[in-house]
């Protein structure tokens, strides 16, 4: 299962690859962040993340794509371009046919360092550890990328064992029948 | 000089093309409301809103978009659901190298009503008055539609005035050099 991890922006949107299942070790495929200048068209901003993650798609066909859930913070200005950029990968993913979820941070936290309010270094040095990296992904923009990846590796695998152990047991029912 | 007029939103997105200029009356091309289901999976959402969107600039070939402008208001919720929306027009805008403007909702309302603080009501019949319409539009999101595409005809007519005076001006003391 390769999966595609956005952590959108308009500024700096992080964007992470990894490969893997349960039970297997996790494997970075790629990772980087997509910046715009902050004083361009905010449509033409959006046109060119939308060029950069249908690059990244093609490159790396991931299975999925997850993307971080915006709330609304403090910032309501840079909420709004980031919820504007967050729906370039989901109009990416469903123009694909490809499964998406959306996390939300602390799921991610949770996923990757067992602490829903785990801070940015922690979130990196865990991410740096589970991908078995020589170095940590810099900026954190790129580290939550590759965080959202692995987290919906690993939740999605449990949802896909939970859907098994349904059918199996519907497929033992049945026989019985 | 024909406008697509967009109030973005997932549940109700109203559309209204209008055509004119400063000094013409301006005329309704067309107008509508694109509905997705609040149950539905969020990316395939914004793609049905995408593929309504595209259709709609391919059968009316506008020469200019205008959106309005997201702001945070009490629900949170369904705000990052208009933002994500307000992002479909805008790429479907620069995908094809249209200008795009953003306006604010009290600009909508000052520029058809004379008054920013107007109530639906009053945008409604203004817009049925200024557009000669034998019926109002309905809901309240395609008459905003077509609010939208009226600032901008005005507006963008008042830009083009001033660039144009700014031009002649120039060209008469290149005449004079």
């Amino acid at each position: 299962m390769r999966v595609l991890g956005v952590d959108p922006g308009l500024t700096r949107c992080g964007l992470g690859v990894v490969e893997g299942g349960i039970g297997q070790p996790l494997r970075m495929v790629a990772v980087g962040v997509v910046r715009t200048p902050p004083g361009d068209d905010p449509a033409e901003r959006l046109l060119s993340l939308q060029t950069e993650i249908d690059d990244w798609m093609h490159a790396h066909e991931p299975d999925a794509v997850a993307v971080e859930r915006v709330f609304a913070k403090a910032n309501i200005k840079g909420i709004m371009g980031t919820a504007q950029a967050s729906a370039v990968p989901m109009l990416a993913a469903a123009r694909r046919g490809l499964p998406l979820a959306l996390h939300t941070p602390s799921e991610v936290k949770a996923a990757v360092t067992g602490n829903g309010r785990a801070d940015k270094a922690q979130v990196t040095s865990m991410v740096t550890r589970i991908l078995r990296l020589q170095v940590a992904p810099r900026p954190a923009d790129a580290a939550d990328a590759l965080a959202l990846a692995i987290c919906h590796v690993w939740r999605g695998g449990a949802h896909d064992r939970i859907a098994q152990a349904v059918a199996a047991q519907q497929a033992r029912a049945g026989a019985r029948r």
